[in-house]
């Protein structure tokens, strides 16, 4: 019923996470009453995107050159590594501005139910690197609060124990802007645990 | 912080309708841990999307040829034109099979309050297609039943009143699986009013 061409967009656009065949739809249509000016830039940065772009052999986030800008940068704390899951979550820690450490992404977490292993990570060059840096002092386990999160804080925090290194954790507790009523009674109990000095 | 061509990419996509930044960017990083291979379709549908593509001169669906597959189609009802407002419209009411006649898609609906006048639509176009074809005798409103697809349909009922066609608006009514407490008032009056026999 389509023209082929829209119908292949279609068809690509609904092969995203979180866009099922509706909005795929939807983005095509859109895409087709805007003009050509506007197409052409999405179509080339997505052709583009690869070009160049590869994984700091020291830190894994995605970067032109290796070892990347936060690696090289002379300015930061080279005694403390934040270790990540994604490439995404270095984003949102440097957005707050209260860290000035390294960064290591392991780009996933441990989750035998889906079939990843320590091996799929970058947990061994993890454990490369800190034997590489005996500068590094401290390790903050950043690792989403979630199941998957916290065993593979505990994973790295096990194989780390022994190493004559401050090994910490993110904080859990309420959000600001949150309502205790609401709060689950395990973010509450964490929130009472690490209550801090007023 | 992130390299160009992926903060391109993350712009880019915000562009869309219903994307925000977030969502741009998880679906940026999952383009770019994806191989190219699966990129690079997305990228060529887009940048071809409008290679031959245009609008039928008769019912002004999407099509690669004027006059469009619908148009030229022997076996339809020639009779009947549906008017709908959007290109999508088409393959919605194509899918429910029941029915057989041709379109003419408007491209959008009247509403004075986005500065769209019947001028932006394709009003005109209609009218002079009912004076080339007398063979039409029933018009299918087919506008969404909000606000501005009734004005619209309104409209075009206003300006053909005279003319010795007949015209039908799709009925309004409780859609499958509805539940009668929850149905606003104006929906089950609907419902009310145009019952049918058992």
């Amino acid at each position: 019923m389509l023209p082929p061409s829209l119908q292949k967009l279609i068809d690509e656009l609904a092969k995203l996470p979180g866009i099922g065949p509706k909005t795929a739809q939807r983005l095509a249509v859109h895409l087709l009453k805007s003009p050509h000016v506007r197409i052409k830039p999405l179509g080339e940065a997505l052709l583009s995107l690869k070009d160049g772009l590869s994984f700091c052999e020291e830190c894994w986030h995605v970067t032109e050159v290796s070892p990347c800008n936060i690696c090289c940068d002379g300015q930061r704390d080279k005694t403390k590594i934040c270790v990540v899951e994604e490439v995404l979550d270095v984003i949102a820690i440097e957005k707050t501005g209260k860290y000035r450490g390294l960064y290591h992404v392991l780009h996933g977490v441990l989750s035998p139910i889906d079939g990843v292993s320590a091996d799929h990570l970058k947990i061994a060059e993890l454990f490369s690197r800190m034997n590489r840096h005996p500068e590094v002092t401290e390790l903050v386990l950043a690792t989403n609060p979630s199941l998957e999160g916290e065993a593979t804080a505990l994973y790295i925090q096990k194989y780390l124990v022994d190493k004559n290194i401050s090994i910490t954790r993110i904080a859990r507790g309420l959000p600001i802007g949150a309502d205790l009523e609401y709060a689950d009674a395990v973010t509450l109990g964490k929130a009472l645990q690490n209550r801090t000095d007023y």
